[in-house]
């Protein structure tokens, strides 16, 4: 009941510590007959992998993905997906002294109180690198989404005070951004801005939009598990998302009911629109059929050069400076993790709206 | 699977639609021996009966609570308790317009899309008589945190643009104002901004924010269940719900890592302290053992008197205009539903909580 | 996580003591559009009503069902079911004195160890009363079996020592024999063995043989949740059951290979057959399209009327001889009990066999 | 939901396919600070491996396992634990023909069926090699239990028509036995009767029996996940078994109830006792604190060089005889299976029975 296990239908288990022997991913619940292969899954590894630009940590982590089993003969074969990427370079000398105290920000003290003990080398299960399981179930469940017309799009909408407006997005840079921000202007300024805060032995935060189009309607459940409610706990379970909102989210609490229902109409072709989506796609906790949109807050990095205050396990008071060089922010590295965790989430609920009418499950049996 | 359970150790399950015949919740989980009356339960569902004030509708909804199982002499016995509310009044003549067409804001067109048909009469399933169930369950949940020194509070933050500082906040007062809004200023301001929002026949939304004391470090778990991840769910899984934040939530998004790291220290009296709680008591999905802090956006009530257009079943654009006189603002009667979500979610995690060393474990059945 | 939920997604959760004010059961995950009424379950309850026979008590139980949410103009709404069967005539005073010892063969001495203490009058949660609310699940998930062409059909094969052959079943005799034997031969020796035992203040257990026809291939999961697992666990937690198998179960592990193994052959027309079904259905966890055969031991009736050794709460060596008048034989009302388990497994693993490959779920969403 | 994973609070998922690149098991919900190393797992895999005697497969099978997370100096901290045996020597040549028919007796039709395609080297995914995993997690549960008092113990009870005793059991001779047959004469008499069905080119069957103590009472829930059918579940799980029963199981059918209830009493020095242990030590579904007695069917060998009808997947009649040597009988190496899925059966209950009761939680919290 430790939690590393997520979904209904498509489920995902994840393991690994950031200085142990790997980090992997089970994946139960896939369909049998999938194309799949480890250069899907190693694409979507390498949007989070570090060391790609002056923003990110410079530690070399090669991150080459091994499929150890659910495949044969290039499909899936129903059975569950083992993967596994093996650490390299595991200087555990490294961390002698974080073992003993706890860094502000970070979840060492926690740890410690649930647990008893906590393996201190480079943030152990808490690790940004335990996202790496993630990713990789999520590189699956895009693929079997494609097949579906489902897509799931994340990019950087803010990086500290700039943020873009997707209207003016131009997705073909997203992955020319270091920032995964697809506008060069505002990425040119988040350059600015995060250069000047990095100089200051600063870091900072941001909010990464995820934008699913070719979602059917009528997929989620209504009550607990409503489409919503689920995907807010899968971005939120990722390390440093502090919010979650759909739609106008918490702008909404603003509006009046009038600026904030979404009026449906059928257009001059008889094909059913809305005026708006202030919802985001989703009523009820079922979708609508348009786009569903969501948004995660993403905190500032906690690691920062800077001197902090904190305490130690002697229970004294110190001042500490977070040695190494670690990225200034985490937001873009994570835009593949929310993309992966939406994801997940969306195929793990179109799995589950295949049964939800007996008319449904009668046309599938007839003549079985 | 259509998601109407909740929970892994204290598990809840509600059931029942608007003008079906009750609405109800089965808890399965409860420990034995907490004592429990109808009245504990009653109070709280009070809290979110219509009809106090005029800014909530004048529907007479008596709501009076049973205990069918699970307590024996006063006491939970360990197995389930199960709780109806009977429902009154069901005038389903009311709603025999609303079956034709899918009103703006409304769970009507998704429910359709999902199902094939819907119990049209007062929103069925996705009236916010579902919460009540939740509420009951929550009731309990409370009970038992009291015994265990945690407390739950919620109240309501924001009505449209009027906001309050919690350091301001009166909790004596919290039930004097019909907003739940413990600032006398600030709840006055707040009726005349939704008297003036109900004579334009149009309705507001606002903020919740819930505040937990007590609250033991080291409980959550470290990836998919973190204590945050599940308290996003279990908030956004409430109907009107489109945004959840923790600690300073959106808001660290824009702020450095230097500002928005929480220092630890010993006081002058060799206890744990911080300086600040940005994070709202959880790190890494763990609490930290200081205040969790949540928020949630509440939208404005999706049925107003203005009209708007949408479409029917037979595939028409019309006008309608939502008959009937409804609740002008969702807050109020959302706060102890938030507070209901945020204890069982709280209770939850403190059983689950109690088996993650093995010395606990060894401890507990040493000489059983 | 007291374990009264049953199923991943067709989903059962049951409440209720003995002398509460009632029992009942919620389903979660009814497809939509299942015409149901109370009748139908009616008809279920009925063939587990005591009060019938000779053989079992007397008590008058009415077990009037109500179904008080889920079901909208007769069709099931695909939201949960919530099902009651309100308690009458619960003389609390009849249970004075069980409530002091732990009577033989029952569960009130582990409850007790358990929670601390019980609700003792008439078993409280671990009355056989438990099973209305699965038989009124069973109820349900046999009209929708019925609807895919699946059969479902318990009946009584031992009484103690009489035991009939299915080749000769005469399914017709079934409700028309007092221990739901159908061979009237083998009914009429049981009668005189019941009324034996009955005279020596003795009870009897007995066997019951559930078959399934009409099973589609490729149903079931291939490791944990094997679709003989779950059968296992669905039956083996009815109460008196002490001992399920599948096929020829204990039998084959005295067979070798060749006599165990079913040759796959065609027949003359084309059409798949096998030449022997030792295997009941069931290779790798998976449903192979033959007879489903799964057979459940069940304990003589604990409660008998000749004086028994036990203890008492004051830790006492006692004699006791339970009062009233106990079924002498648990069997026959418990054949719609095992008949019901099996049903709501069948359903469960249906309703998950949709997904197991990409096409099926391609074909379903194309267009959607 | 393809059933991987087992256990609500000690979760273990298992992957891996005989001639994949591997086997393996996550373990989720393992408490911290258990000391455990790889060679606590080798003793446990070492007992199902096989070519240590002339009655298994002479196939060269090093099982060597690896930790992959969760262990951090040499004691588990709480977090998934990762386990993986690689495969060696698959020569996946040897198995083109088993691809294009079925061999009876095994799952190869079933999986085609649901799957549309299978892993057909070896079995795949229902080879006997998936219990690896199992193996692995039961050896840590197994350690655990030993911390709390509680031993498992399996063994071979038949082999055939040759039966033992538990009562002539010599536990110290169960390694010895090529069989883990305690009795030395019992087992020299399997000896001969399987050799002379090897002979015959056939295979053969047997019981395994499981015995557990120092269990405490009250362990267990007391509707659907009964401690009895949990166990039935995970041991009905195991490949090969057809039959599960607890205590007396079948035979309790044809006892009476003065012979199958198991009187309390207080023996000379005050302690509980009972006067027999028909019930097999769990009565409701919680344990009594006796000893647990459980047995499993294992049905023969379905591999075997005996000619054999089947049918192709060209829809063909055809004569096969399965080649290789396979194990002429799988019980004993299934005996460290059916020790493991009760171990890890067992651990999940105990751990779920520390929140049973209010006392218990406000014990454990006080002071935190």
């Amino acid at each position: 009941m430790s939690g590393s296990t997520y979904g209904k239908s498509f489920i995902i288990t994840t393991w690994g510590e950031s200085h142990g022997k790997g980090i992997g991913v089970v994946i139960d619940g896939c369909p049998a007959g999938l194309p799949l292969n480890e250069s899907d899954i190693q694409a979507f590894l390498n949007r989070r992998k570090p060391g790609q630009t002056k923003y990110s940590t410079p530690r070399k982590e090669e991150d080459k993905v091994s499929i150890l089993s659910g495949v044969f003969e290039g499909r899936t074969t129903g059975t569950p997906i083992s993967i596994v990427v093996h650490n390299e370079n595991q200087r555990s000398s490294d961390y002698s002294e974080i073992a003993s105290y706890y860094r502000p920000g970070h979840a060492d003290y926690t740890y410690d109180q649930k647990y008893g003990f906590r393996d201190y080398r480079g943030g152990g299960r808490s690790s940004g690198r335990e996202t790496i399981g993630r990713v990789a179930a999520g590189a699956i469940a895009s693929a079997l989404l494609r097949e579906l017309g489902v897509t799931v799009y994340a990019y950087t909408k803010s990086i500290g005070p700039v943020t873009i407006d997707y209207k003016k997005c131009r997705k073909d840079f997203t992955i020319t951004s270091p920032f995964f921000m697809p506008d060069p202007e505002a990425s040119a300024m988040a350059e600015e801005y995060v250069m000047q805060k990095l100089n200051e032995n600063d870091s900072v935060g941001g909010i990464i939009e995820c934008i699913v189009t070719g979602m059917p309607a009528g997929i989620g459940q209504p009550v607990f598990d409503k489409l919503d409610a689920d995907l807010a706990k899968a971005v939120m379970s990722i390390g440093a998302v502090k919010g979650v909102e759909i739609g106008d989210g918490f702008a909404s609490a603003q509006h009046t009911g009038s600026e904030n229902n979404d009026s449906f109409y059928y257009d001059g072709t008889g094909k059913l629109a809305k005026l708006s989506n202030h919802a985001g796609g989703i009523a009820g906790g079922i979708s609508d059929g348009f786009e569903i949109v969501l948004r995660a807050a993403i905190k500032p990095t906690p690691s920062i050069a800077r001197l902090q205050h904190t305490i130690n396990k002697n229970k004294e008071n110190i001042e500490i400076s977070v040695k190494g060089r670690h990225d200034p922010v985490i937001v873009p590295r994570a835009v593949v993790v929310v993309e992966s965790m939406v994801a997940v989430t969306l195929l793990d609920h179109l799995i589950m709206g295949m049964s939800s009418r007996l008319d449904y499950i009668k046309d599938f049996y007839r003549g079985r």
